[in-house]
């Protein structure tokens, strides 16, 4: 990768504080990790999750979340449509032919749509809420919802080893959205998720990805 | 439109019976809005929401939601991916150019992802919890995130017409979720949001769309 220039090296918004909760979970490793399976470096713009993002920071990534990405010729936010458009540049994360292709693109979606509203919600109680006394009986039904979207997903993937048959972006998302759920036995209920999850975890590529992110996180002040 | 061959006509999803909350806004609206924009005819599969869907239909749709959508050349589920499948079809829903494509992609994945999960969170309780004692102190932070949401949206919007500058399958999206929120005031505190969401709601397209909805709905028996 050395011979690749300092400007052709796309941005990558992340944090170098977070709180412990949120180490080796943020969503910039969605966008590290596919560049890391495509090989391709990147520099990472830091900033500190506990202070306010500013206006231009809101004009990149209206939410003031993370990731952003600008590669030069783009400038995006959200990690789905960021992993669509790395994917488009590389067969190794997005299939070209039709079929494959869009068989990904509902998966990308399904990732981000189907199954991380009812791990965040289920995950939010958890982090924030706990010592909320309504909190225990909120759960009931943010477990069920989160339980019922991990069976179909589970039955969907079946014997697969990643939701299309091969690897795509839309594992990247689903892998990361399922490793939300590591403060319960949730996943661990459908043993092809699970495998699913350690399959992903597994790859080298999510290695350096997470290795990445938890050095700019060590690197950062606390607050 | 007569000269279209019944063979050509995609299929998507639907339901025949739903609750009365649910009428005009189950998000098959999301599919034939878009083909409706294209002048693309279609035909429905109808099923009941009471029922639970089988495993045809689970092969089809994974998680036994609606819409899924077939053309005879892809299969597809998640009204995200259908909608940018439309959109690559036809300039009207997306743009061809690299910029104006990626931007309403990001928008896309920003409707489904940043916008829908916070407006699902406050409209689950309440829908299905307003008895429950837990639900009003549980509403306290769903209600501060969506709003949270709703004002980094209409920040982005700005003066805008639509979120892209001009009408994408993005847009579709966002109208249609901002629609769940029609039992409170919140959109409505945010002026610009309240006239894109009515700009959407009178084209012609919605309309049209809004009005198949409902009488495939009409035509359904109750449980």
């Amino acid at each position: 990768m050395s011979d690749t220039s300092a400007t052709t090296q796309p941005l990558v918004s992340a944090f170098r504080w977070v709180p412990d909760f949120a180490r080796g979970l943020v969503r910039d490793l969605r966008v590290r990790w596919a560049l890391e399976e495509i090989g391709r470096p990147y520099r990472t713009v830091l900033m500190d999750a506990a202070q306010p993002r500013d206006a231009e920071y809101r004009a990149w990534q209206p939410f003031g979340q993370v990731p952003a990405f600008d590669d030069g010729a783009i400038r995006l936010f959200e990690s789905g449509a960021i992993l669509l458009y790395l994917g488009e540049q590389d067969e190794t994360l997005l299939p070209t032919d039709p079929a494959g292709r869009w068989a990904a693109t509902a998966w990308t979606f399904a990732a981000l749509n189907s199954i991380e509203p009812a791990v965040s919600r289920l995950v939010s109680l958890d982090l924030f809420h706990t010592n909320d006394a309504w909190s225990a009986e909120a759960r009931v039904p943010a477990l069920e919802f989160v339980n019922a979207r991990l069976r179909s997903l589970a039955d969907a993937l079946g014997e697969l080893d990643w939701l299309t048959g091969r690897f795509t972006v839309a594992d990247i998302l689903m892998v990361t959205v399922l490793r939300n759920l590591h403060h319960t036995n949730l996943v661990a209920a459908f043993p092809n998720l699970a495998a699913f999850q350690a399959r992903g975890e597994a790859r080298p590529a999510f290695q350096r990805a997470m290795n990445a992110q938890i050095n700019d996180l060590s690197n950062g002040d606390t607050p």
